[in-house]
């Protein structure tokens, strides 16, 4: 039986999910002994304790320049002390042109079998990956759990499934018989769906995997070879990834190098060379958006990006505003706002928000808001986990700064201590009031748990500068409370304009942090925040090219 | 019936033929009486000569600033003075704008059928489109009929499919419900088409319709506002489309300000300002490489070129060296070779080439390319209805140049005489051998009837040349000739990786140059010639986006 043959049944499921936008997952989100293991979970942390202080020397890639390694965790603040193989920009590419000779003609059904393999034997490594994660990037376990293990490997099924969808989308070959009067044109027509070459993927310090599976896989899928680069903070994570796929190419007599890592130190970053080596065609990018506006206008390659934005909550009418409060409290809080969908600022009216109960008062808001974070931070049970830790010192800086913004603090940042780590370098959310005029404050992003409470005259003030912020600086998510139809409609119509999906009235365990796979799209693309989105046609269309070559039919 | 049922059979057959690639064309190709009715020659002359020396007042556009329009006949050589009405850039910005906010809410449904709606009515004009198209381009009668009218029409069809089927391929609402353990978490989900906003399309003077359709149509169809933006020299053919669009749009109720003409002058170009206005999210293209590279590089646009290249011919062996010249000589005539499509470089090994009748040298080739060339132009019943005119003086200057080129001139342009328009403006192909080496010759577009015939050392050189140019400077076709599987696998797989087309061995009535919808991709953008196809998946996912919105489902 055939790698495709074995995952065939998994993959028509996901092709399927794609179209329906339903529930689906492949991989379970829960580590929970009776689907992993009994002892999965102490196996996967042994596994990682290994590394520490060792050679990464699970990667088929030959004769390395050098060993490096600069990871450090921030539950410890320590070295990880885990070097990985080096290699020069120009070895990694002579080697990537090389194996893509290969791999751009093996067949899609070979390479979505091998490829949805690997994810199968990544999956008896969730667990490793989970503690490679939080000591990278401060996560807590179960969001380390989840979005590095089960939830990228659904995103990279998702790619891959998109990506083989596509190249079936057009028939590989037809006649074609033109009616000319009294004779007819026939030609054979054949199409190739050409990949574009080289792809670079660059990975982030706090999604090492979630955010850079799906490039990979996307791109692997289209027939390109790829050089993954992750951040020089969080690198086990992916690299786990990466040297699965080279055994599960190695075993099957592909050459490993189709997909390579390509690991940098701080100080002497390669990305910059391999972006602008004319071999590289595509590149994936999660962060910063000067490095992500720099790539976007290089010449000669097709780039996806993920950049940073402000993501908006729009606060008009509710059913049950501790519900409402209690889930934008958990979402400022999960880790420690660290991630690209966190909520920012938060635009109350004036006339404050109405309930079933009365009016609540934009001071009464920012009270329950208050006290609702201090809940869950304060549950030893549960906060120190849901926070986690603070990937970069200059997060935990810029909190401390934005006590210093002109409005009332709120909320002041605080630590706290972490049962486990000791150590852990952590700060709670800051909250600070500022007025609606102050919009050179609040349009820039704030990365870190800091929310602004943003006063403004009424709810259509509130849209537009949650519209126009999105339109100007890009915005990932967006949450609103509303029990007004109009106004629903209205925010949905106009954000929609910025491009920004927008997660209306949530309450319970679902918040606007969370993006599915197979339903969500992330990212729309079409804002600032980005010019890519996880997974839609586009960011596996543009991949490769559709060439067609025609003759005239054989008679 | 609404317009969408009227037209619904219609847009269902061309989905089909997207997906099928079978030969499929909606609107016939043949000027025939019997198809388009015993008068509609005459009549269409008959309209095209009244709008001679006249005001353009067909368009639904009020209050111009004034009337321009500096359009001259290739095969008079005079002005057509026919005025066209003209806006300032931020007049016709405004005016979209507000047509945005109807247009973008109008149903995909209404809006096909708008939209096809519009063809059929255009198709009652194709054979005034036919003279106004040889009056400004130069093109043959035939070919003016045929790509301006029905061909045009056809890729517009299918761009409007294509744009339907897109906006069809997500859910619009799901119900997503996530098991949870105890419970499910289940939620509401919408999915949004959001059209970018105001779309230009900017034409060219050689195919003023065929060229410009799909933009404007594919972009109409996804819910943006359009502004054409005519080359000043080829205006008349593409107002026509413009003011039936309008006039359609306005029967039913729309502003027919959904899509304006604003026509410029040589001296006083819009293009620039109507391109770098921030309210404009899509560029479409067609034109010269240098210009189409500093629209590309515009940020916070979504653009599509078509741009120049350098069209190659491989030649290895054939099976009737003859049928295989005729079919090459039509193909350097047509059009006086100014189609994009159209061949320049002849590469032809040193030791010939191979056929059942033993080899042909490259002097035999040369020699029966001279021969072939002269019989179709010196045959008063072809030549100069294939030839057509030179629509702009610096093309004739450049035929007259390249006879001065480093290489011995098989074949000197020269005139000859159109026996409906003695005054014009004409020049025969001129054919040039140059030798390999010297490739900073023959890299450049030299746009005309200008042909190469390059002495390589063998097909392998040949290949890598062509592959090379297509690479480095683009290329939009290219043909071949080879009888050997091993070769032409060779050559289908090298061209592939340039993104260039191939047609192999075309005798008879199909030329290189030509690409028929639903079937040929036109471009494939994936080499300099271009960053787009005509019509692939991209070509109209790109001028939207998608937003999905979520709300825990009412229960």
């Amino acid at each position: 039986m055939s790698l495709f043959e074995k995952h065939e049944a998994l993959l028509s499921k996901a092709i399927d999910a794609l179209h329906q936008r339903t529930f689906y997952a492949a991989f379970a989100e829960h580590p929970a002994p009776s689907i992993y293991g009994e002892t999965a979970d102490a196996d996967g942390l042994a596994r990682f304790k290994a590394w520490l202080g060792k050679k990464f020397d699970a990667l088929k890639q030959d004769q390395p320049s050098g060993w490096i390694g600069e990871e450090e965790s921030p539950y410890l603040q320590e070295p990880l002390k885990i070097t990985y193989p080096s290699f020069t920009p120009a070895s990694l590419i002579t080697r990537s042109q090389k194996a893509f000779q290969s791999w751009r003609k093996t067949k899609a059904t070979d390479r979505a079998g091998l490829l949805i393999e690997s994810l199968d034997r990544i999956k008896s490594r969730f667990f490793e990956i989970a503690y490679a994660t939080m000591h990278t990037t401060g996560q807590g376990y179960m969001m380390a759990f989840q979005a590095s293990g089960p939830h990228a490997a659904d995103r990279a099924l998702e790619a891959i499934a998109a990506g083989y969808n596509e190249l079936r989308r057009l028939p590989s070959t037809a006649v074609w018989d033109k009616p000319m009067g009294k004779f007819n044109i026939k030609l054979d027509k054949e199409w190739r769906a050409v990949p574009k070459g080289i792809s670079l993927v660059i990975g982030c310090s706090t999604f090492p995997t979630w955010n850079s599976v799906t490039g990979i896989y996307g791109s692997l899928m289209t027939g390109n070879t790829v050089i993954v680069k992750p951040h020089p903070g969080a690198i086990l994570p992916i690299a786990i990834f990466v040297a699965e796929i080279q055994r599960v190419l190695a075993e099957h007599g592909f050459d490993p190098n189709t997909c390579q890592l390509a690991v940098d130190s701080f100080n002497a970053t390669i990305t910059r060379q391999l972006a602008e080596d004319p071999q590289v065609k595509l590149i994936d990018y999660t962060g910063n958006s000067k490095f992500g506006t720099y790539l976007e206008a290089l010449t000669g390659k097709t780039v996806f990006t993920e950049k940073t934005g402000v993501n908006s909550v729009i606060l008009h009418s509710t059913d049950d505003i501790d519900k409402a409060t209690a889930n934008l409290a958990f979402s400022i809080n999960l880790y420690s706002g660290q991630m690209c969908t966190a909520p920012q600022n938060f635009y109350i009216p004036e006339s404050g928000i109405s309930t079933p109960a009365g009016n609540i008062s934009f001071d009464d808001f920012a009270g329950k808001l208050v006290a609702q974070i201090n809940g869950l931070v304060d549950n030893p049970k549960a906060g120190p986990f849901v926070l986690g830790a603070v990937q970069n010192k200059k997060t935990a800086e810029r909190v401390a700064a934005a006590e210093k913004l002109p409005g009332k603090v709120w909320l002041k940042s605080r630590t706290f201590e972490n049962p486990m780590f000791k150590t852990a370098r952590v700060a709670t959310p800051v909250l600070v009031e500022l007025d609606a005029s102050k919009k050179e404050i609040y349009s820039e992003e704030l990365f870190g748990p800091i929310a602004l409470l943003i006063k403004t005259k009424n709810v259509d003030q509130s849209i537009s500068l949650a519209r126009d912020l999105a339109i100007e600086h890009g915005a990932i998510s967006c949450a609103a409370y509303t029990t007004d139809p109009a106004v629903r409609e209205k925010i949905a119509d106009e954000m929609s304009l910025a491009a920004t999906p927008v997660s209306f009235n949530l309450t319970g365990g679902i918040y606007m942090n969370q993006n599915a796979a197979f339903s969500d799209f992330h990212a729309t693309g079409g804002n600032p925040a980005g010019n890519a989105s996880f997974t839609n046609p586009d960011y596996v269309n543009r991949r490769f090219t559709w060439v067609g070559h025609r003759e005239p039919a054989k008679i």
